[in-house]
């Protein structure tokens, strides 16, 4: 599957680790991680991927030379916010950690697309699942 | 100024009637009205500016003979939802009318591009200002 | 109609007087010109329409505060040349004027989109309408 | 690198032979394959990337389910032919074979980007390199 993973460009260490727990946890399904390619929640989850040597792919909102260094496939979008709208339609499944109004915007798209949304301890907006692990969300993938 | 007016396809005859006087509202002061083009709210505000003689623009998801018949310019984008992005870019202001996802996710990226939102009896999202009239919502662009 | 004005983003003053003329022209007959809104042509074209008191929208690469002073509705798409696809796609009719690569490729779009596509002394494309003078391009939208 | 190969959505038995090898090529070579995931010189592209076991990504216009077979990862813009700008954008050099209009407007972008771009007995366009074989295409990218 494609999921796509996503959430604020700063976070905390603790956001940062979980974010890198699920990378890890996807690419050792073999699912293909879809972000934003910057940093915070998506250098995070990018990291976790390579290290279980996932495929990572990053929707740039500029250029590729903007992606983070764990970025394997940067697809230089130009269009800035309107990249959002792609990464949340290039996905099977949506898994939001904490982020702000641009995390905010990729849940409502999301649900505007019938996409399933997994809100890991992210924005409660109704029509997501809420869940407070990592483990958890990779077990609604199945 | 150019004011984005956002909110529901499919609406009720209160938010339709809503969305009309605030078209009107805006089109008297001489602000341009942008939107999604199609109809609901859309129309509701497209049909009151014509009345008060407005320029109204409808950014299409798709192709041009979408339009609403109150849509004076309507530019076609054929990107689908990536064309909320615009609407939001291109206003000094947005107005949010009770909506769906779309209309969060319009709401979302105008906080994230740190314009003012105006939510007349729309989602309640911090960082919008919330009104209950148009009258109300007209008097906050000044 | 919506008539889509195109051509480079500099020009000599001989392309800028007919671009002016075919501005000034469309505004006469009461169409919308679609354009850049950025300098060269485009300004040229968004003067003449002024001039003739006619409806000039700029579809931006970026921000709105980019359009030049003749612009009277500049729609910020924040999407750089991924823009272009927007202008021609919103246009009835496309004429060209001199320009270079990104004028090739509004072309190329428009002549994709099955669009009649009115080359003013701009570049020699098979499907192309090539004309020498303004008023023959605005005879052709008859 | 990240090498575009664009093309005609549909092509002769000769081009697709000529892609088939060109995609090859570039997977034994170690390059991701970027391209706009449909038929034609797309399908055959994607099927000798495949053959080398290569890293090949659709970018498509629409939805996902429109990718062909060998596509192994699909990023859907829901853009439709403004995702031909986000193809040449995220290539460090295009390839370009026999196409029609949209393969002129992916030239045209990519040269607007400053992009190299190599024509394999594609358009004829100044500022293109043009080669014969996909042998001579691969050794320019050296």
């Amino acid at each position: 599957m494609q999921v796509a993973v996503i959430g604020g460009g700063h976070c905390s260490h603790e956001v940062s680790e979980m974010a890198r727990e699920l990378g890890k946890r996807l690419a050792e399904k073999g699912h293909i991680v879809i972000c934003g390619g910057l940093g915070g929640v998506m250098e995070a989850v990018c990291c976790g991927a390579s290290e279980a040597r996932g495929v990572v792919v990053g929707i740039m909102p500029g250029e590729k030379n903007e992606a983070n260094r764990y970025t394997k496939i940067a697809i230089a979008t130009g269009m800035g916010y309107a990249r959002n709208t792609i990464i949340v339609k290039s996905a099977d499944v949506v898994i939001a950690l904490p982020g702000e109004y641009g995390t905010l915007s990729e849940i409502a798209l999301a649900l505007k697309m019938n996409k399933k949304v997994i809100s890991l301890k992210s924005w409660d907006i109704p029509g997501t699942v809420r869940v407070e692990t990592p483990e958890e969300a990779i077990n609604l993938l199945d």
